[in-house]
């Protein structure tokens, strides 16, 4: 399939996971070590010291410096050496990378690639997700697959039928059709599956109030490679926004993934759920906080096995594609030119 | 060693494993899905769904055909796609394959390479298993060794002693000379032990009713590459079959190997030991089915000790044979006749 | 890194660890099989049976011979097989490897390489071990790592503080310079730390019985490319050997390591740790099996993740060495010169 697509900002945390003590993950097959220094400000160098390539996470803080655990090769928060054992003078050479980090809608963005391409590169936004007028649940699932494999599963909305039925799938939403657009230029990809009369789920009806069925939009907006977001509507049968765009009689659910790779067979799957109703209903943050879980799990089991199939298949293995995968097919397109360019 | 011998009948299950439920192996690498349609016919499809590779083994059955778990891809019987999501044509060229299937002395057969060539090759027989004259106890053992050390090990007499002293080798057994034949027309390796004079072992004493000495025969009968007989034969010392074949007073013990590798590494285990006595004697059943299970958990041990060793040998490890080793020699250039045919 | 130095002494065993049972441990990639004769000798031989390569070790003793638990492939101590199953004569070539053993110091060292070669070269020796006039704790610890991340490791004494802050390192320790010293014509490297006036740390205190200040040596002698010796000299402040050797006054602890390449990546880590005071005070014995263990499984934690690390690190990954690695540097090249030898 694809391969990595490296000068572009990719999630690596919540910021509520960096906090003043070292944090390792790694991304797109680098390891980085994190933490967040007295001032507040998120940190990321190069997790492996300049000495013997000892992991730095396995080290310790002091003050905003890095302490390695094996010969105390000591970093400050730029990544340049400031101390070495038995001598006095450090080493010019000695400093580990840096990566440009942004903290933006409750994520920790870091830089993979050339560092000074960082700062003309816009970050996708997913601004609801610190937003006071939603509530918001979330979580990360490690899967053991490629993340190409998580871009094909959320970009088709039909396989909610079949490997969630039961939760998130009903027979309404696979017979309606699905549109998909791509612009080419700003490199989103765009699949809409718009029911204007339909069923409303019993979640909805209690959380919302809506009596009746129910106009229902589900408008998935993917910026390759790292953001997805599914912009979910309900309203009453009928009812649409207004000419000016405010939507004051529609709930929305505003579903948000970050697919970031960690090696070349496994990926951080961010999710989050976001909500402009039922704020401070407790009852509709835990519903959604463990039926997203839920469904994220089925989802990680079949990519799981998925990646254990296809790495044994014999190299040049068919597929055969239909409709419901044009949103997968030019993503993948989309992957593939980003990953060359 | 050799390779694997392909455009041959496998056993690949017993008839009692394949219900009403998918049930997924892997025979000679190839992943297949099994299930018993309402009619009672054993199918066996690629185990692989043609969209995206997905196992059809983690679907679900619906009347007789099999739901991909994914995205609902549905096939029927033949491995025909009869229904993909989101539209309404099914392309043409939407099938699994299938593979041919006999059901024939309680075990399933399977044929793996050219369909077409399936008709015309004979599948040896096992009639005792599924003789009401006979009563049988059977299981299945996973190996993690290739098949080709357990064809060695099965064709040779002489490890009884050692690696399974104390169950049915004994120094008696190990001093008799063994007789090595090869039909080479029919790929046929026969390897004999008789002795015309011997102790009566404690089991057969007591569920024949034999008192005094024994003749005792074990006449292995090998069908590359799958089926290995040893016909046991034990009667009062002197006492031999009729002139017509007939041979009402020995008692036989007819024990069924079924050699089907899983993959390189890994082979499927199956044994079976019916007898023509005692029929009725669950004490003889439960003896039986214990002391067989236990010889050959000893074989699987031992086997997949000599698997890892073998993994690790460099290139080219030497072998020293024995007389002892004819029929394994024999089997081993059959088998590499087969496989480069 | 470098390679397997062949042609050298390795400790294998301690001589406890071989008795009239079958043995096996695997020296530089090779699997050997050791027991210790009726007369006390120890054997070792190559762990394969000539046959179909079945480890000997699984076998039994018989007398002074192994039986092999797959065929009964017999084999005496020579490693010349006297017996095979089914036939009388044994062939001529039917024999395994035997290695040179020699007994010395408590080790059981193991001559890998040409045997012809074994006879002229010494075996470097660590008296102290089986010396009654010293008390000694030892054992051995498996590390998942290559066996020069434990030289590198070995001869660096700043990594205590760091690494082992709390057990052996104090801030003392790491400020006092390090002398190194390679005698190119013998192949041993010396490394010291004299600290001619330190602070006594309550464990000598209380075992030596010396108040106030200490005079502390610690002089590394690293014998490529098996054994690592540290003598470590505590006496009170000022007080020095006699003019003859004698050192009457001064308390030494001796520690002994044996650094033994298993495979490419892991390692036999056998340590031991001989002092010639309070020989009867079992708390003083307990006290530095316990800490030694310790510091031990300390090094061995850091160094399994080190090997990881450095599998998954691109060719050609970048070290920056600065003064206290001049030991380490010394070995890597003695090393290196002898694995090309």
């Amino acid at each position: 399939m694809t391969a990595f697509v490296r000068n572009q900002w990719y999630v690596a945390a919540y910021g509520s996971e960096i906090g003043p003590e070292l944090f390792a993950r790694t991304i797109l097959g680098e390891p980085i070590v994190f933490y967040r220094t007295a001032d507040g400000v998120v940190v990321a160098l190069a997790d492996r010291c300049v000495h013997r390539r000892y992991p730095l996470s396995e080290g310790r803080l002091d003050a905003d410096t890095i302490v390695c655990g094996y010969h105390g090769f000591t970093y400050d928060s730029t990544g340049t050496c400031v101390f070495v054992p038995g001598q006095t003078r450090v080493p010019r050479t000695a400093r580990v990378s840096s990566y440009p980090v942004v903290e933006q809608d409750s994520f920790v963005w870091v830089w993979i690639g050339d560092r000074e391409k960082a700062d003309a590169a816009p970050i996708p936004r997913a601004p609801w997700l610190a937003d006071p007028d939603y509530t918001t649940v979330c979580g990360m699932e490690p899967l053991a697959a490629r993340y190409e494999l998580l871009v094909d599963n959320l970009l088709d909305l039909s396989h909610e039928t079949y490997l969630h039925g039961g939760y998130i799938g009903t027979p309404e939403v696979a017979a309606t059709p699905i549109t998909t657009e791509v612009d080419e230029d700003n490199a989103i990809i765009r699949v809409s599956r718009r029911m204007a009369d339909a069923e409303c789920p019993p979640f909805y009806a209690k959380s919302t109030g809506i009596e009746g069925r129910i106009t229902r939009w589900q408008d998935i907006e993917y910026h390759p490679p790292c953001l997805y977001l599914l912009h979910s509507r309900v309203a009453p049968a009928g009812v649409l926004p207004e000419a000016d765009g405010s939507d004051p009689h529609g709930f929305h659910v505003e579903v948000v993934y970050a697919i970031t790779p960690e090696t070349e067979h496994s990926t951080h799957d961010f999710w989050a759920v976001a909500r402009d109703f039922a704020l401070e209903d407790e009852g509709v943050s835990e519903f959604l906080r463990e039926s997203n879980r839920t469904v994220v799990l089925q989802d990680v089991t079949a990519l799981d096995i998925l990646e254990r199939v296809i790495q044994t298949e014999p190299e040049g293995y068919q597929e055969l594609s239909i409709n419901i995968d044009a949103g997968g097919l030019a993503a993948r397109r989309i992957l593939k030119r980003m990953a060359t360019a």
